[in-house]
C-alpha cells in the first residue's frame, strides 16, 4: 500500500518536473527546435495508423533505444488509450528480444508503472 | 527498368544469402543460440497484438537500431501481411522522429525496397 | 566510514529493489518474456566456458552498452566468483578502450562500488 | 527561487561526487585507463581548432549518445569559455535532429542547467 | 593511381545513389516526414553558429553513432566548405575518444575519402 | 568449395583494404589519435587476464555494439590465439542474450567466417 502511493507520487513528480522542464525548454528553443517539438506532437496523431498502434510504436522504440522517460511517456499514453495490459507486455516482449536483456532494468520499471497504474 | 531487375536481384540474393548463412548458424548453435533463436521465431506470432501489429513492431525497432538486415526482413513481411505502403510510411515516420537523421540512409533504403517490391 | 556505510546501504536498496521487481514482472511476464528471462539466467552457467569469463563478458557487455543496473549486477557477480580487482580493473579498461570516453562516468561508479565492497 | 537554489545544490553535489569518484580511480587505475583519461583531458586543448570548437563537438557527442553526466560536463565548459545560450542552443539543435526525440529528456535537463547558471 | 579512380567512382556512385534514393522518397514521404527533411536542411543553415560549426557538429555525431553514409556527407560539407584536413582530423581525433575504438573503421574511411579528395 | 574460396577472397581482400586504410590514417594521424591507436594496441596484452580473455571480451563487445569490422578482426585474432568454436559460440551466445535479435545478422557473418576459417 504503501509502495503504491510511492510509485504514484513519483509519477505526479515526474509529470510536474516534466511540465516545469518544457516551460523552461520552451523559453530557451529557437525556431528548429520548436518545429521539432511540433513535429514529435504531430507525429503520434491518428493517419493510417490509429493514435493506439503509434503509441505502441513509440513505446517499443523508447525501450529498445532506453530511455526510462520516454518508455514512461508513452506507456502511459497506452493506458489511457485502453491498451490492454496484456497488449503492453507484448510490445515489451518485442523490445526486450529484439533489445536484449540490457533492455531488462528498464522492463521492470515499466511494468511497476503499469501494475501500480491500473490497481489505481 | 532495370533498376527495378537490379533490386529485386539484391533482394533474391538477400534472401538466398540468409538461407544459407542460417545454415551454417544452425550447424554450430549450441543449445543457448538456439533457444533464442526459437524465440525470434515465436515472439512475433499473434497473441494479445495481431501479426500486423507485431511485425510493425520488429520493423520501428530496427529502424531506430539501424540494422538493414533486419529492416529488409521486417518490411517484407509487413508487405507480404497486407500492410499498406501508407501504413509503413507512418512506421518509419516514426522511426525517424525518435531516431532522427542518422536513420535517414536506413529509411532512403527502405522505402526503395518498398517501392519496388509494390511494382511486382 | 559514513561513505562506505553510504554505498553499501544503496547496494541494499538496490538488491530489495531488483528482487521486488523481478516479483512484479514473474507476476505479468507471458511466457516469451518467462522463456528469455530463464534464457538469461542459464546463459551464464558454465559451457566450454566457465562462470568467470561468462560473468566478465556479461561485465564489459553491460559497459559498453552504458546500462549501470547490469554492470552492477555483473560486477557483484565477479567479485562473489573471487575475480580480482586487478583482473576487473582490466575487464573495465577493454569496455573503456571500445566504448569511448563516454562510459568513464560508469566506470567512476563501478570502481566506487568495487572499492566499497572489498572494504568490508 | 528555491528551485534555482535546488539546482545549485544538485550541481554542486554533482561536482563534489566527480571529484570523490576520481579520486576512487585514480587510486585502481592501471597504466592503460591511466593512459586513457590523460588522453581524455589533451584531447579537448586547442589544436588546429579553438577550445570553444572542440567543447561544443564533446556535447553534442554527450548528446547524441545520451550521456547526462558527459552532457552536464561539456556544457559547464561551454558556459566557461563563454559560449553564448544562443550558441549552446543551437548545438542541441543539431543533436536533437541527428539523434532524434530520443534526446529530448537529456535536452531538458541541459537547458535547465544553462537557465539556472546564467542566471547566478 | 586506380585507387584514385576507384575511390572517386565510389563517390560518384555515392552521390547519384543518394540523388536516385531521395527521389524515391520525395515521392512517399507524406506530410509529417517531408517536414524533418526540410529541418534536417535548415538546421546547418548559419545562426548564432556558422555553417562551418555547425557541419562539423555534424560529422562528430556521425562518428560517434557511426553511420558511414552520414559522416560521407557531412565529410564533404566540411571540405566544401574550407574546413582543412587538419581541422577533420580534431574533429575525428574527439569522435574517436568520446565513442571508443568501435569508431575506428569508419574513421579509417573518413580519413581515406577525405585523402582522396584533396588529391583532386 | 567455390564458397569457401569465395569467403577467403573476402577475409584477404578485408585484411588488404584494412593494411592500406592504416597506411593513410597512419599518414594523417595527429599525436592524439596516434596515442589512441597505440592505446588500442597495448589494452589486449597480456596484464592481470591473459590474452585469450581479452580477445574474447573485445568480441562479446564488438558483436554487442554491432560492428562487422571489429567483430571479424577480433573473431580471427580469437582463432588464431587457439580459442575454440565451441568456446567462440558461448561468447557469441552471450552477446546475442545481452544485445538481442538486433545482432543475429552479425552472427549469421561471424559463424560463416568461422566455419570457413576452421575449415582451411
Amino acid at each position: 500500500m504503501t509502495q503504491y502511493k510511492g510509485l504514484m507520487d513519483k509519477l505526479t513528480k515526474f509529470n510536474e518536473e516534466r511540465q516545469r522542464l518544457n516551460e523552461v525548454v520552451s523559453h530557451y528553443a529557437k525556431s528548429g527546435m520548436k518545429k521539432f517539438l511540433h513535429l514529435d506532437h504531430i507525429t503520434y496523431e491518428a493517419g493510417s495508423l490509429d493514435k493506439r498502434t503509434k503509441e505502441m510504436l513509440g513505446l517499443v522504440s523508447s525501450l529498445v533505444l532506453r530511455c526510462d522517460d520516454c518508455i514512461l511517456y508513452h506507456l502511459t499514453q497506452c493506458l489511457q488509450l485502453g491498451i490492454t495490459p496484456g497488449e503492453i507486455l507484448e510490445v515489451l516482449e518485442v523490445g526486450l528480444l529484439v533489445g536484449g536483456s540490457i533492455t531488462i532494468p528498464h522492463i521492470r520499471r515499466a511494468i511497476d508503472v503499469m501494475d501500480q497504474s491500473i490497481k489505481k
